[in-house]
């Protein structure tokens, strides 16, 4: 039987009901009370070698920065600020010590600009490839983090910058193409959209929100299953860079496959009340429906995200 | 240049250091203050096919079950209740439902056992072999956790069970001798000392303590290290179970080289003042001195723990 990576995460959520005062599998970050008055939030995401990365392909140090990158950018996701990560790490025997230098140069330059200390972690040998767990733990204010199941009929759809630029990237470094620097430093060093998520998190009427790791055709999914909502994008609203348009054409490329599907975009999409003030750039791209489907206006293809599986 | 696990672990704690409020790596888990009194323990854990386990040679149960085990037991050392574990998975293709439908059975029966929820995780395919992360969080009072500082010179050492069954338990299932179930219950089931733990951590005159996952002869240094102490062991006194002795007379073994240096025993490892009141079944094993140095008393051999490197 094949495995989905979705429908495997369905069958845990079914399995391990959350604690009270918890909230537990559906978000980018699951969320813990705390007495306080403040919301411990945690996330935690995996890395495979020749699964997520290949490993001449990408340098240690962007690699360690993507690590702790894609973690942060739950946080993000989440409105929340970034504390702590823990990182476990499984290295084959002949690795070097100047390629564990270079990652973790990597992983505290991006930590550091954040804010965001390593406080512990694993390391063992692997027999077989390089296997990175980042684990991160952020906070925010209680009942202000920003979530997946917040999204309202007649809400507006938002992205926080243009889409399909690493999945460009991801295409050139396949096939070794070195002639667009900034599609692939988009691959190789996400940006976590931290102080735009913490922006959003303070404004009233923003409703739900994620970053976008698999591509918005599978990302907004998740948030129209949790919102219980429908919904529908234009596709003559998708941001696309300057560079991806070039690209797609020299290349015989659909720039909105990319787009919709590329995925490692890190970028937020959120939801909001037709009359609210957004307090970052953004692209509205569509409308929260009632009913639970998602419609494409301008296409007549269907988009699918991307799964690790 | 071979790697050392624990120089790789002193590289990282020199680059990154621990937050203020927070006390990162050196302990079983990392400790984050909250403003209401109480005090989050987080800590990670990898396990690698073909180096912390062989697939063919453990059930799928019994591997979900020590995944969430070995991390209970990080909270057990630091005198915490456990609350909520994080799990990461990357798996073959041709994984079968099966496999993972007893992996979550044997994780979510421990958890249950133990009170702790599975707040969230990430699942993914892997070109080789199984992968496993958990995180776990958990709480205890301000002040109040265990570490591997607080040992003093004139403490007593103590371990609260019997040593080195696991791993007997380990060589058994390596041999494929299948006349020893109560060792090989110990390596596949490890018991986490939650309770002895939260006992510990409610006494006055405990000094340090930690959960022995490498063997003692490894996992004392730590305390010696970070207590700046060093410590006499008598062999004699290491608690030694009945099967263990019949198995290494059975098959020539010394037991010691089991007890002190084959980890996975998951038992606790902790100093206490000598008038100390200990709440739970111990063996007091020997004594913290003054300077650095470690001590077998009564035997010529030196003994070193297990490393995953």
């Amino acid at each position: 039987m094949r495995l989905d990576e979705f429908s495997l995460i369905g069958q845990i959520r079914k399995d391990f009901p959350a604690a009270e005062g918890t909230k537990g599998i559906g978000d980018d970050c699951a969320i813990i009370s705390q007495k306080d008055g403040m919301e411990t939030l945690i996330s935690t995401d995996m890395l495979i070698e020749g699964v997520h990365f290949l490993i001449d392909r990408i340098s240690p140090f962007d690699l360690g920065w993507k690590s702790a990158a894609v973690n942060i950018s739950d946080i993000a996701a989440m409105g929340g600020t970034p504390k702590a990560t823990f990182l476990s790490i499984a290295l084959p025997k002949n690795m070097s010590q100047n390629w564990i230098d270079d990652f973790l140069k990597g992983y505290h330059n991006i930590s550091e600009r954040y804010g965001v200390s390593l406080l512990g972690g694993d390391t063992t040998s692997s027999l077989n490839g390089v296997c990175i767990n980042v684990t991160i733990q952020g906070e925010c204010p209680k009942g202000k983090a920003l979530t997946r199941s917040g999204a309202r009929p007649g809400d507006l759809i938002c992205v926080s910058g243009t889409l399909g630029d690493s999945a460009a990237g991801l295409k050139c470094l396949l096939s070794d193409d070195k002639d667009w620097p900034e599609l692939l430093q988009k691959h190789y060093r996400p940006e976590p959209r931290i102080n735009e998520g913490l922006a959003l998190s303070k404004m009233p009427g923003i409703g739900a929100a994620m970053d976008i790791s698999d591509g918005i055709a599978s990302d907004l999914r998740h948030i129209l299953e949790e919102s219980r909502v429908g919904a529908e994008v234009e596709l003559s609203r998708i941001p696309i860079s300057e560079s991806l348009l070039k690209i797609c054409r020299a290349n015989d490329w659909d720039p909105y496959e990319l787009a919709l599907c590329g995925g490692e975009d890190y970028e937020l999409l959120f939801t909001c009340r037709p009359d609210s003030i957004i307090p970052i750039p953004h692209h509205q791209i569509g409308r929260i429906t009632e009913g639970s489907s998602l419609k494409w206006i301008g296409s007549n293809k269907e988009y699918k995200g991307f799964s690790h599986f």
